[in-house]
C-alpha cells in the first residue's frame, strides 16, 4: 500500500508498504482523512526514535472487522494508546497510561499516514453519520484539550490564561471558554487572534499581559520561553498545566514552584467519545482551523506545510 | 542586644544589635530556644539576599505585649510569614502567601538568632505548659511537614516514598507514617536509617529502590540528583511533592512530566497550631533528632555544626 515512512528522522513516500497484519481483536481500517500534529513534526527532530508509518489523528472505515461484525463498514475514530489490559495501570482503569503500551504512529505501532491502518476493536468509537470526516478527524486533539477538565477543576470565577494559540491551543481555548472562566489566550500572530476574537475569546500578546497573575495557566508552546512566561503568570498556589511536550531538557528554577506552592500538572490524552461529542454538538468549532488538504501522494508536502510557522491543521486524504 | 548578623552572605556575632522596635500589633519576644534550618544555611550560599538577623524556628516568651495583655509572660511559637492583610491572597485567607509578605529571618524582617525578636500578635500560638521548649522549637518544621497533607490526599493504600532523611525528611516521614500508607524513606547514611527503624519506618538506600514506582513521592534533598531520582520513582499519574528549595536552576525533562501526566506540587509553610498539636500529642517525635545545643555566643559554631553532612537539629539557647 501507499504511505509515509519514518526512519532515522527522515520521512519518505513509499508505494511498497505491506498491509497491516491483524492480531487477535485488531481490525483493519481504510484511512479516510488524517491530521498532522505537532508531535509528528517533533518526531522528525528525534522526539521519539520511531521507525514506521507515522500519524495518529484519523477518521477511517472498518474494512476487515476480524470477528467484530458490528464494526464492518462503519466510520470510526480511535484511541491512540494500545494497552495490554494486564498491567497495574490497566487494572486501575487507566489504559492510556498502560505501562507496556504501544502508541499509534508514535511508538512500536504503525500509524495512519497510509492507505490502511489497524487498531484493537476496543480502541474504536463509531462516528455518527451526521458528523463529517473533517470534524471527526479533530477528535484526538479535542479529547486531549478536554483532558485538562478531567485533571483540574476550572471554576467560572477562575482567571485562566492559555499560552500558545497553535493547532492545540485553539482547541484548548474553546474547551476552557465553555467553563465560563475569565479567559485570555497569549498569541504571537494576528491570524489566531482573529480566529479567537471570532469565537468570542480574548487574545493578547505577551507584552500586554506581563505582571498579571492567573489561577490556572495552560502552557501549549513547548518552548522554554513559553514555560517561563507561563510560570511568571501563575499566582501563588495556582495551577500550571503542561500540555505540550518539550524537545530536550529545560533549565528552570524549581525553588519558585516550592515557595509559591505552584501545582504543575502534566496532561496527555483524553476521552475520545467526549471529544467527538464536543465536535458533534458544536462546543468546539474547527471550521477556521483547516489550513489545507493534501493527497497521500503529496504527504511529504503536507508535512512540510504543517511545519511552517503559524500554519494550522493540515489534513491528508487517503 | 547579642545576636547573629548576616550580611554579604557572611554571618557574624555581634553584641551591639538594637532591640526590635515595635510597630502596631507587634509584640516583643525573649527568644528561649532557636533551631537551625537548612534554609539558614542556604542563605549563606545566597538563596536570598538578606541583610539582618537570620533564624526563623523558635520558642520564646512575650516580654512586651504592646496592647495584648493576654500574651504577657506567655511562651509562644510564631508563624514566620508577616502578612499585609489587604492583598488578594490575604483576602482569600491565604496569608502565608501574602503578596507583600515579609518573612522572619529570611526576607525584610529580623529573625530569632538573637536575645529578642518581634512578631505581630496574630502570628503567635501559645505553648501549653506541658510542652517543653525543645519540643516546641520543632513546631515550624513539623507544620511544614504536615503542609503536605493539606495539599495532597494521602490514602492508606498509597505507596509513598520520601527521598531524603535529613532534618525535615525525618519529620515528613513521621507525618506520612501516621496516614497508614505504605511508606519507604530513601537514606544515604546509617544514622537516619537507625532513627527511622526505631520509629517503625522502612529506610532504604537509593540503589535498593531503583525501578520501583510509588503513587506519591516527596523530594526533600533539594539537589538535582534527588529530583531526578524522585521523578523516576513516580508512577504515571502519580504526585511528586517538592518540599525543599533548590539552589540555582535545575535542568530537567519536562516532556516526561507531560507524557506520564505527573502532578508536581510545591509545598511550603504549614499550620502552626497543628504542628504544635502533633508534637504535643506524640504524633511526631523529635527526641532522636537533637544533635547539639549551643549558646547564643557560640552561634557561629552552631551554624558551622549544622552545615556538616548528616548533622540533624542544632539548637541555639539565648
Amino acid at each position: 500500500m501507499k504511505g509515509l515512512w519514518l526512519q532515522d528522522r527522515k520521512m519518505s513516500f513509499r508505494s511498497d508498504l505491506p498491509l497491516p497484519i491483524l492480531e487477535a481483536d485488531e481490525v483493519l481500517i481504510k484511512v479516510l482523512l488524517a491530521g498532522v500534529c505537532s508531535t509528528d513534526l517533533e518526531m522528525l527532530k528525534g522526539y521519539y526514535d520511531f521507525t514506521g508509518i507515522p500519524g495518529h489523528e484519523f477518521v477511517g472505515q472498518v474494512v476487515d472487522a476480524n470477528g467484530h461484525p458490528g464494526l464492518l463498514g462503519k466510520r470510526v475514530i480511535g484511541d491512540i494508546n494500545i494497552s495490554c489490559g494486564e498491567c497495574e495501570r490497566c487494572l486501575q482503569q487507566e489504559p492510556s497510561q498502560c505501562m507496556q503500551r504501544r502508541t499509534l504512529g508514535i511508538f512500536n505501532y504503525n500509524g495512519v499516514f497510509a492507505e490502511y491502518c489497524k487498531l484493537p476493536a476496543k480502541n474504536l468509537t463509531l462516528v455518527p453519520d451526521s458528523v463529517s470526516a473533517v470534524l471527526a478527524v479533530f477528535t484526538e486533539p479535542t479529547a486531549a484539550a478536554m483532558r485538562i477538565l478531567e485533571q483540574v477543576q476550572v471554576k467560572p470565577s477562575d482567571r485562566v490564561i492559555v499560552v500558545g494559540a497553535g493547532r492545540l491551543g485553539l482547541l484548548i481555548a474553546q474547551v476552557l471558554k465553555n467553563t465560563g472562566c475569565d479567559l485570555k489566550v497569549v498569541v504571537r500572530r494576528a491570524e489566531p487572534a482573529a480566529i479567537l476574537n471570532g469565537l468570542g475569546i480574548m487574545a493578547v500578546y505577551a507584552d500586554e499581559i506581563k505582571g498579571e497573575l492567573a489561577d490556572i495557566i495552560v502552557e501549549v508552546t513547548g518552548s522554554p520561553e513559553g514555560f517561563e512566561l507561563s510560570r511568571s503568570l501563575t499566582r501563588a498556589r495556582g495551577t500550571l498545566v503542561l500540555k505540550s511536550t518539550f524537545a530536550g531538557d529545560v533549565s528552570l528554577n524549581l525553588s519558585k514552584l516550592v515557595v509559591d506552592e505552584i501545582t504543575v500538572v502534566g496532561s496527555r490524552c483524553g476521552n475520545y467519545p467526549a471529544g467527538l461529542r464536543a465536535l458533534s454538538s458544536g462546543l468546539v468549532q474547527v471550521s477556521e482551523m483547516v489550513d489545507s488538504v493534501f493527497s497521500l501522494e503529496q504527504g511529504l508536502d503536507a508535512i512540510e506545510r504543517a511545519g511552517q510557522p503559524g500554519v494550522l491543521k493540515v489534513l491528508i486524504r487517503s
